[in-house]
Parts: structure tokens; sequence; C-alpha cells
């Protein structure tokens, strides 16, 4: 088979949403955003909604994936002076699960003799080594810009929320941004091999975030899939994307990815490691995991889940637990202490960990490698254990100037939510937490993107920064495009719920417009402001296909008559007459019924 | 056209679900319950579950739409010798919506000359009477013996939740049942003309319920459609109802699924009454609606939605909001105020509506005309000034011995929903609360089945008693079938993640079940334990089809080598062998390397 393969078959989505142009805010930063005009009879400017589909709807942008995406981080990083370009470790074909010498049979990204970029000796060019340092970055600059969504513009409608200890300000400065990243209650995942991102921000302090997962498994799926699924996944809103694949090609897919990723990227470097012995846990070694991480932080993976809590001591916790240990780096590295009797590499070797991810400013995502699988499991001593240990670890990259974020559960019932957030915040130091859901039920195989939709709005609220999806297909099978398409929308309605009730002062700014249009029959700007406009207008057609219907004052659900907003519309009109006259009565002291006849006479038909 | 036409396309879907067993608890009263059986590996007796789906799922039953079902309540109703049969009121086409002297073009339910039955003269039929007189009715032992679920066969984990002040007993008693009913703080919907319905019970201290909307509008759907839709909806779980239809033939309809019915059947009267003024509200009278009440107890209808809280004075409130009066009954009813002047009829003839209820023991489902309908009215002045009202109709009906439920919202962030448990609780006497969601945001139409099973499994958390489902069309159109079983599933979910929060003491026995199969790769118990086991077995086969699969100890999502599963029963077994050792090792003062090595020997491979 040939060495590289054109890649005839990667054609992605591209193109805007209905009714949405890009448009990049601040000359110097050009920070993408997304506008949705509404129709001339809203009598509204368009609405500004926060944008992470990079330039895949960008109808001026021209895409090429066998080039990738422009560099826009590319000056950002070099003018810092703090970075070196030197000769890359040497792919190898166990990289991609291959025997020795064997060629790949999938296309190979060409890389056009990029060398990468690591830290200059002795020098941190991490943005927390930045913001400790006082200095505010392009891309700090660039997240404050895309937090506000200009929400200067907008009028005020003051503040109404529970934040729970959250300190969102009204109006986010560069300066914020930096002081909540140097006391590590934020981060930017940005490594420098990945210029081609847009920066975003995690943190509790800012609007909720969502994570994607992608990846193949040995089952099912190819590179191509999985380079769509991607940039399908940013389209409906993913902030941030995993690589979780398994099987052969890891190495090759995620190139592809990357290279065309405008949004971070992590990855759970233990699953490469893994097949890199055969898929032998107790095989692994510090070696190989060591140049597994240095593979993926030269390729530009933005975060690493990397479960060092999971300590030799702690598992013995989970011996009487229903679901014992769910998570599959922590299950190899349960495996793996067991076979050795002795402590976690990751955990002993955590420091050099640190140095090397420095290198490259990845983040770590402490991975919570004994999270609950079951209802059953939820809060108990095997996760909390681990959850004391995270704490001690992010004290301790935090020395090294790395960032770091929290993985949080799993199945968690309602009840049980809130002191996972508690305690996250008092163990880690307010280090953003991130969670899968958590799943508030387990009898719903199918539909756990709802059950675990319903625990991810509670704890956004309570201050989760960034809320890892669930699709439908949990537990039961790799999930495809459409399965992908419902977790994002479902974590978006998730996060936004939570921007919500946190009291977010932009946040409600969608849902006014979207429910104004509906009060008016605007039926496009209805369906055009709808996180997917797309079903919106489908579900409305399948009843009411005519052209004409999107411009009727009811649709099928209640028919003509029964339509409470045309009623209102109609009462609304006699209400307000009402409430004038209501303020002459006051006034005047008059009598009821002379009141009433001016309203009735103010035009009820 | 011919008078009676017979129906030829009313075929309902019949069978059990998979694995599972009709059973009926007590000789006497035969309490319809599922058991779901498990395969032999499991060792684990069948679970039983709460069964609304009636005798379509009983593989014994011989269906026949034609002639209805088996009329189990009769003998309990005509026992208490309080009620008479007599004539009653002439069906007439304008209750079909149409014109005098025109025949039905659908088929008319068979009624055989059945006469219906009313309260003797002086007497109070209702669960409450009863109640109240210290009397333990049949119904309220059947659902006493529902609600438990056999859980004293259960091990008792001990009770673990949050429950907000719902006293939710170890075992409910049928002495239990009817002291909720005598203090308004549950209600058995059931009319002394609905016999086909299998009692259930809507409670604070009781499970948490769902509720189903269905129903024609004059732009879609068939009355063979209707039938089926209930039929469809019990199937997957609905505990009541509602048949909203409006447009022609809503009295035929409404008779079939009365009929056919085992569950409780609800309606919102003034659609009707609308219909027979030709949808001019203004036009509506006390009259019009007084028979539309008495048709519709004399067909069986078990609670009516009846929106007698939007006075007057309330409606300029609602005049700056953002969506108006979103409630079709709200804002007719608001429409009819301002047309006439006047203090809402229904108000008014307060009194007069409790005496027609209580004599078929009809329930009233206070119906919240003013609920908000975005997110930026939630909790505003004419909510509230509305929800005080109810709470004075409720003393009212109390008064008239007639049993109470209250509506609530609608939309309303996170953040405010707690708010309008409290204040429900406290004004209307705890009477139970019946809400619509609520959504969580406006910003995601075709979604929005998941924008409000956020806020229904709260609110349900938080003490209300039933939910009312929304389904993937709400503000779009018109749900057909499949919206419907989401629509269902997901407030199933709710609902079940509420008892799970609430600490309910035999909620978490199918969670359990579950995840024990799920660890042991059970696939087969996994599907069926599900609340939807065909989705869930579909999902698993669209990657890995072959019957052999449903043995293999791994899915596609992860595949063999990566299934956290699969390798933490490796771990597992370890990890008990390891707890062994450290509890020798704690007795006896042991060198760690001693202990370890024994766990390395105990068979991790």
């Amino acid at each position: 088979m040939p060495d590289t393969i054109a890649p005839p078959s990667f054609g992605v989505t591209t193109g805007p949403l209905p009714a949405s142009r890009k448009v990049h805010v601040d000359a110097r930063l050009r920070v993408a955003m997304r506008e949705i005009d509404l129709s001339p009879a809203a009598g509204e400017p368009p609405v500004r909604v926060y944008d992470t589909s990079g330039p895949y709807t960008d109808a001026a942008a021209r895409i090429d994936i066998a080039r990738g995406l422009a560099e826009l981080r590319r000056p950002w990083i070099e003018g810092r002076g703090d970075v070196e370009a030197y000769d890359g470790r040497t792919v190898r074909p166990e990289d991609n699960g291959l025997a020795d010498g064997a060629a790949s049979a999938v296309p190979v990204f060409d890389r056009r003799a990029r060398r990468p970029l690591r830290a200059r000796d002795g020098w941190a060019p991490t943005q927390l080594a930045y913001a400790r340092a006082g200095i505010v970055t392009p891309e700090m600059e660039y997240v404050a810009i895309r937090e506000n969504l200009g929400r200067e513009r907008l009028r005020s409608a003051g503040r109404d929320g529970e934040s729970f200890g959250a300190e969102i300000p009204d109006h986010v400065t560069p300066e914020f941004v930096r002081a909540e990243i140097a006391r590590g209650r934020a981060i930017i995942p940005a490594n420098v091999n990945h210029p081609e991102s847009e920066p975003m921000i995690i943190g509790r302090n800012f609007l909720v975030k969502i994570n994607a997962n992608i990846g193949n498994s040995i089952v099912t799926s190819s590179v191509a899939e999985e380079v769509e699924k991607m940039v399908w996944s940013i389209r409906w809103g993913a902030d941030t994307v995993m690589d979780l694949s398994t099987g052969r090609n890891i190495h090759t897919t995620r190139e592809w990815i990357l290279r065309n990723a405008p949004v971070p990227i992590g990855t759970v470097p233990i699953y490469q490691a893994l097949e890199k012995v055969g898929g032998r846990a107790e095989d692994l070694t510090w070696e190989i995991y060591r140049d597994t991480l240095i593979e993926q932080c030269e390729q530009g993976v933005d975060y690493f889940t990397i479960h060092a809590g999971v300590r030799l001591a702690h598992i013995p916790l989970t011996a009487s637990r229903v679901t014992g240990i769910v998570s599959r780096g922590g299950s190899i590295m349960a495996k793996w202490c067991l076979a050795h009797h002795r402590e976690s590499f990751l955990y002993e070797r955590f420091a050099d960990i640190c140095e090397i991810m420095r290198a490259y400013d990845v983040a770590f995502s402490l991975g919570d490698g004994l999270r609950p699988g079951s209802i059953a499991d939820a809060n108990d001593a095997a996760q909390f254990a681990e959850l004391e240990t995270l704490g001690e670890l992010t004290r301790i990259a935090w020395k090294h100037d790395v960032q770091v974020m929290i993985e949080g559960p799993g199945h968690v019932p309602m009840h049980k939510i809130k002191v996972n957030m508690e305690k996250q915040l008092a163990v880690c130091g307010e280090a953003p937490f991130y969670t899968l859901g958590p799943l508030t039920t387990d009898i719903a195989p199918g539909y756990d993107h709802i059950t675990s939709g319903i625990g991810a709005a509670m704890i956004g609220w309570f201050g989760t920064a960034m809320l890892c999806y669930v699709t439908p297909k949990e537990h039961l099978g790799l999930p495809d495009r459409d399965d992908v398409k419902v977790g994002v929308v479902t974590y978006k309605i998730a996060a936004h719920a939570a921007d919500l009730a946190k009291g977010h002062p932009a946040a409600r700014e969608r849902d006014d417009a979207l429910s104004r249009a509906r009060f008016e029959f605007r039926w496009r700007d209805q369906f055009n402001l709808s996180l997917d406009p797309e079903t919106a207008e489908r579900f409305h057609d399948q009843t009411l296909p005519a052209e004409g219907a999107k411009l009727a004052h009811f649709c099928s659900m209640c028919g003509p008559k029964f339509c409470s907003m045309k009623i209102s519309q109609e009462v609304r009109d006699a209400a307000r007459g009402m409430e004038a006259k209501a303020e002459e009565f006051r006034a005047g002291g008059g009598e009821i019924y002379k009141v009433l006849s001016g309203v009735a006479a103010a035009g009820v038909d």
C-alpha cells in the first residue's frame, strides 16, 4: 500500500447555519462569533451567539482538510520567544498499532516538514505561568472578547440568578481572565503545537462549556468519519473535543483531527500506551507512557486525562461496589497496580509528567478513575478518596506552572450532586470541575443523554465549568453522527440552563429573542434562534409543510382557534388599555364599571 | 353517512414488553403489576415494576376496542349505595362540532344503553368524602398495594434521600392512603362513570406520576389515532392521560378513549365549550359551560382542568409580559373577561361547579391559566396572583368534598423552580402539585422534552406529585406516536430520578438490578430492565447485531480491550483478595510487600 493516500472521502460539513453569519470582532484578534439575523418584522438587531464552529461555518472560508486550518495562534506563540522548534520524535508503526515496518492503510496528514515546538530551556510557556507573571496574552484578550458576546451593547435587564459563590463579572476584561487563570480557577487549553485553535476558557466564572467525545474503537469507524464527527460536533456547539480513539491508526486519526480543529483537543494517553503493549495493562511502563505523552504533546493535544489519582490503596475500596471501576483509564491503572503490587507510576512520576506538559502547555484533566458507574456507588469512599488525591496533585501541577482541571462523576442521584461540587471546590482549590453528566438514574439505556442532561444542568448551575456530553448510545455502542448531534444539543441545553440559573449577564438574551419571535409568530426567527434550526423547522413542517404556514398565527399543536399566543395577543392590547385605565382609576378614584367599559371599548372584538 | 361505522382501523398495540409478565397481586383486588424476568445467570428474582398499561400488555387478556375494557370498579361503586343511574343528557350534534341534524362521520362507541351514575340526593360519592368519614375504599386499598410494589420483599438498603418535608412511609397502608386523601394531600381521580380505570394516587408522599397529553386538533389526526396514542402512552408509563382534543368529534373521540382507558382521563372542558360557540370566546356562557361539564361527567372524565383562577383583576398583570398568556384555557377566559368587562364566570360559579363535580367524583385540576410561557415571565406577579386564587378555590372545593390538585408552570429557570413548590405548598394547603415541565430554557424548540425534563426532575424532587409531559414537538406541532413515546420515557426518567432523590424506599431496586446486569454483561437483562427495551436493544445492535454479541463482555463503544467493566471484573476479584489481605495486615501488623504479594498471587493475570 502507498505511504500516503489521497483523502477522497474527507468531506466535512460546511456552510453557515440558517440566517447566520460569521463575524469577527476586534480588528487585531478577529474573535469569531455568529450573528443570527432576524426577519424585518422583528425590528431587532441580529442576535450574537457564542460560536465554536471555526471556519467551517464561514461562507468566506476556503476549507481544505488536506492542508489543515490557518494557524491563528502561531505569531502569538512564536512572538513570546520562549519556545523553540526541534526535530520531534519519529512516528513509528506501533504508534498506529501496526507491526514493525508495516505501512499505514489510511492516508497520513502531510505535515510539510513542520517541526514541533517546545519550551526553551528553563522556560514555562504556559498560560498559567504568564498569568502569574502578570502577562495578559492574546489568548486571554481573545477569550475576554469572546465571553462578552458584545454584552456591553445589551440593555441590561439586571442580574438575576443564584451563583453559589461564583463571581461572574458584568463585563469580562482581559485582566479578569488573567487573574482567574493565575489563581487556578480557569484554564485556556492551548498547546503550543496546536496553533489552529481559537482560544477558549474553562472556569466557573465564565460561560459553562461542553465537551464532545469522538474516537473510533477497534470494532468500528474510520478516520474520515472521526474528522467529520469533530467538525459536526463543533458545528452544534462542542467547546472542546476529546479523541478517545483506540485500536489502529490512533496517531494518524489524531493528526487529521488536530490539524483541522479550531477547538482544543483532549485525549487519554493511556489508551494509546495500552495499544503499544498489545492491550496488556500489566505490560505498561513509565517509559512507554512517557514516550506517548511526548508523541501527543508534539502533535498538539491541548489537554490530557491522566488517572494519577487511582492509587493502590484506593482499589480495595471498590471491591464491594455494584459496578466496580467504570473508567477505562481507571480500570487499566488499577489492573497495573494490582499486577505489580505497587503504587501507580502515574502517581509516582507525577512531577515528571508535569515537566513534560509544561514544556508544551498541555493542561491536566485529572481523571476520576474511580468515579461511580451506578447510582448505588455514588459518593462512596473510593470516589472521595481519589478526589482527595486529585487535590494533592493539583497543587503539584500548579507548582510546575501547569494548568489543571478536575474530572468528576458519573452516576449520581440528584440529592447527592451538590456535595460533589462543594467537595471538589474545597479539596481542589477551586480548579475547574469537568463532569461526565452525572446520570441521575440507571434505568434508561438509550436515553442517557437525558438521564445525564438533568444532572449536568444541575451541577453546571452549582459551579461545574465544563460538562462532558453523554450520547443516546452510552453503555450500548459507538455513537454515530446523529447521536453526536443529539448529545451536543442536549448538553448545550444543560450548559445554557446553568448559565441562566447562575445569572450570567448575557445568557437570557437569546431566550428572550426567541420568546418574542414565538409570541409574534415569526416562525423563521424561532427556528433560526434555536440550538437546532433544522430539527425545529422539520418538526413544524411535518404537519404544516406549506411555506405560507411559516406566517400563520398558529401551528398544528392547537390549530388556529386554540392558539393561546394568538388569543393572548388580542388580550394584551386590551389588557394594556386596561392597565392604563386602572392607572387612571387609581388616580381618579372612579367607578369600576366606567373603567371596564373603557377597556371593552378599547378593541377586544 | 351511517350513524355507526364499524371501527376497522381501531387496532391498538398489545402484548407484553420483552421478558415481562403481567401479575395480579391480592386475590380480591387483583392489583396489576409487571414482573421482568432476568436470565438464569443472574440468580435473582424477577423485578417488579409499576405498571400503567392495563390489560393491553396482558398476554391472557382479550382486547376488544368496540366493547371497551372490563369494569373493574363497578361493583365497588355500586356497592357503596350512594349513586343512582339516570337518563343522561342526550348527545347532540354540536357536542361533536357538527351542525344541527348532521350525523357523525366517525364511528360512535356503542354504550349498550348504559345509563350514567351520579350521587343520590345529598350524598357525596367522592374519595375525599369517604376518607374524611374514615372509610377505606377498595380504591384506597388498591393504590396502597400498588404503591408498595411488593417492597416488603426487598432487602432494605436503608433510606437515602432528601425529601424536603415529604413524609414517605417505609410501607404504604390503606389507612395511610385514607389519611393523605382526607387531609387533601393526595387524590385518587375516579369518576363513578369510569369504572374501567385502575385506581392510582397522586400525592407528594407517593411515587411521582406523569401525565401524557393526547388529542386531535382541527388541523390533523383521527379518532383511531388518538385511541392508539392513549394505549401507546400508557404502554410506556403514562399514569394519566389528558384528552386535549379540539375541533370536530370531541365527544366521540373521548367516549372511545374513556371506554378503553385503564388510567384516569383528564380534560379541559372549556375547549369543547368553545367549539360549541363556534370558537368565539366572548360567546361563552355559564349555561354552555355547565352543560359541557355534565356531558363530560356522564362520560366518565376523571379530572377537569378549570382555569377559575384567571380573574379579571389579574389580566393587566400580564400586559408587559414577553409571551402574554400561553395557557389556551387561560387566554380564552381572559378574552371573555375583557370582552364582557366582568369577573370570570368560572370564578363566580365555582361553588356550582363543585356541586356538579362532587356528584360524579370528578377531581379538580385547578388550571394555571397565567403560567409563564417564557423564562422572562417566570415567577411574575400574574403567576403568583393566580396561585393565591387557586389556594382560595382549593379551600372551597374541599368544603364541597371535591378532590383537588393544582397546576403549575411552565417556563422557569432552575434557580426559580424551588420557590414555586414552596409557595404552592404554603398557599394551597399541600394539595398535590401538577406541573408542566417546567422548561428551563427557551432556546431549544425540537428538544423541549429535554429542556423541561430537567425542570420536571427537579420540581418532582422538591415535591410535585405529577409531571405533565412535554414532547419534542412542543411549540411546533401535534405530537405523533414517536413523539408521545419519547415524551413519556423522558418523563418517566424525570419522575424516577425524583423518586430516587426523595429517598423512596423501593425506587433504587430497578437501578441496582440494571447496574448489576450491566456489570455482569447480561445484555438481555440490561435491555429488559430499561424503560425502553426496544430502543436499548436497537442501539446496541446497530453496531453489533449478531446474537452472540449479547453474550460478549464488551460493546462497540470501547471494544473488547478497553471495556472498563471487563477489566474491572478482573480487578474486583483481586481487590477483594486485597481487602481480605489488608484486614489480615491490619490485624497482624505485617509488612506491606508481603500483603501485596499475596494479592498478586491471588489471580490477576
